[in-house]
């Protein structure tokens, strides 16, 4: 398992309101069975590479279904071999941490 | 008002486990009265640009006082000046269209 | 064509160097026929968006073979599909700008 | 002395073509004395972190001042304390490896 965080920017839009852009690219996570959290900043998903890969694409591609002509996708990929990373398990060790102090 | 995110990453630390300097890095924003929030990737803070570049600044040198020899810092801002931009209004514009199909 | 970034961070290597690792993941593009250009800060390659995903996620993988247990990739694709976006086209558009003021 | 990356990526443009603006960004730059080297994807800078954050900020500010209403920054700071790091020599080191396999 990894954890991925998802950025689609469409460019020339017109308008700087990208919130229904945003919107048609989550509706791509329904299709798949991930756990997935939307933050003011982007789209964090928990899946195998694989999946993680899979789903960046059909994200990527969405907006120029919707006529964008141009857009810039960002992928952040952390992957751990040696323990299992949950979206849960990371902010959980930073909490432990700030409270043990 | 701008929403940022910030990912701090230090390099050359013989263990994978990264938390508790994560952990070293978030208590920076106890020092600021700003609204923050922790996620799986990243620390999402909203406040002026002035206080996100200041509070940048000091995470990005936190992990070198901890004997750190290497430093990665992301940082992406997100500014609107044509309206207000908040962490929460973000995420409900998004959850609204969402609903609304 | 697109133009992409990647940027491939192994974690808990002991050693803040990683020009070595940075070599490992870069000569998987010697078995692609595709553009890219080694910069101070990532590798920037020209391709179609498959082909564009299938390096990355290959090089996302070379590290776990050299036994680092942490791995977190960067990738970052700027595709436009009403006029071809190359890596040359890119710098020069801008240089033009640069020059004619 | 560290090495930056800076991306300024204007949003709700109309046109997707974004050379003007990267044009005026890059301008920012010949009121420094650092060097740099524009990429197809980015700006990169080697200064001290100090100054990157003020040219950051800076490049950030440019556009507003051109009538953009949203303006997304992304700036990556690579920094390291126990030895210099120059955009030349990380490229160097990495063709060395490269060379000596």
């Amino acid at each position: 398992m990894a954890v991925a965080e998802i950025i689609i920017t469409p460019l020339g839009t017109a308008s700087p309101s990208l919130s229904k852009y945003v919107a048609k690219v989550h509706k791509v996570l329904e299709r798949y069975k991930v756990k997935y959290q939307l933050t003011p900043m982007s789209t964090i998903i928990e899946a195998d590479t694989d999946t993680i890969f899979k789903i960046a694409k059909e994200m990527h591609e969405v907006l120029f279904e919707e006529g964008i002509q141009r857009v810039v996708t960002n992928l952040r990929i952390d992957e751990r071999r040696d323990k299992e990373l949950t979206m849960e398990g990371k902010v959980k060790a930073v909490m432990e941490k700030l409270k043990g102090e």
